[in-house]
């Protein structure tokens, strides 16, 4: 738990930058054997590529930074719930575990069934839940 | 259907040009007011990327061209039904219509509830369907 909590300020301080920037404030780490091995935060404007999300460019440098295909043994860390897209890709790479802090009730991958997640991933939603909201509510506020 | 066809024959070559650098035979291209403005082809071996799908490279490419974010007005014609990160990547670009070639009874959007696409999308399937899926049986067929 004390050390979901220091990843997730990993991917906080991601999702600061994304806010700072003028992006929709998410962030992610991918995190091996205690080490951030890929970090990532939402670009979509920056890129205009609405497929910029933060997982999706976390996911990538992690898979580049193993130089195999694989992130069985890799936690991502997330500030928000992903999306079906990042979920998918997340199942692509069979990453062993996810931990979020805030759920999306919208757009969440956990409201499809099938699940979008490859059978052997773990999640655990909550961690530092209130920082990630707060950050997402303080984004749309100034707005919308 | 025969503008389709002629269309699903760009997709087809982007496939072929997969199968010869040994990857998943599947080819996509995005198409707006009559032009291929985006195309692509698996490339999850040569990147060492599990999201190089033909899908995420041809619309990637396609909303750099179109040079904002949305493919309202665009068509996407891929030669096997996309996966779950790939219409969850169509839905974020917001695409106008899917044609596909071959179903993907493991794995294709359509398994999922409740709709992975955007609710404007407008999806035709079976176009080609017999080449599209050729090439699928006789790439699996060499490697397993």
């Amino acid at each position: 738990m004390e050390q979901d909590e220091k990843f997730m300020q990993e991917a906080l301080r991601e999702a600061r930058a994304a806010a700072a920037a003028g992006e929709i404030p998410i962030g992610a780490v991918v995190v091996w054997k205690d080490r951030v091995i890929g970090r990532g935060h939402n670009q979509t404007e920056r890129l205009k590529d609405t497929t910029a999300h933060a997982e999706m460019i976390a996911v990538t440098a992690a898979t580049e930074s193993m130089g195999g295909k694989y992130l069985s043994d890799c936690t991502l860390y997330v500030t928000v719930e992903p999306c079906p897209m990042c979920a998918g890709a997340l199942a692509w790479a069979q990453i062993g575990r996810i931990v979020y802090g805030a759920p999306d009730q919208r757009r969440g991958y956990s409201l499809f069934t099938p699940s979008l997640l490859h059978p052997r991933t773990t999640v655990t939603g909550g961690i530092l839940q209130e920082e990630c909201t707060a950050l997402m509510l303080e984004f749309f506020k100034d707005k919308r």
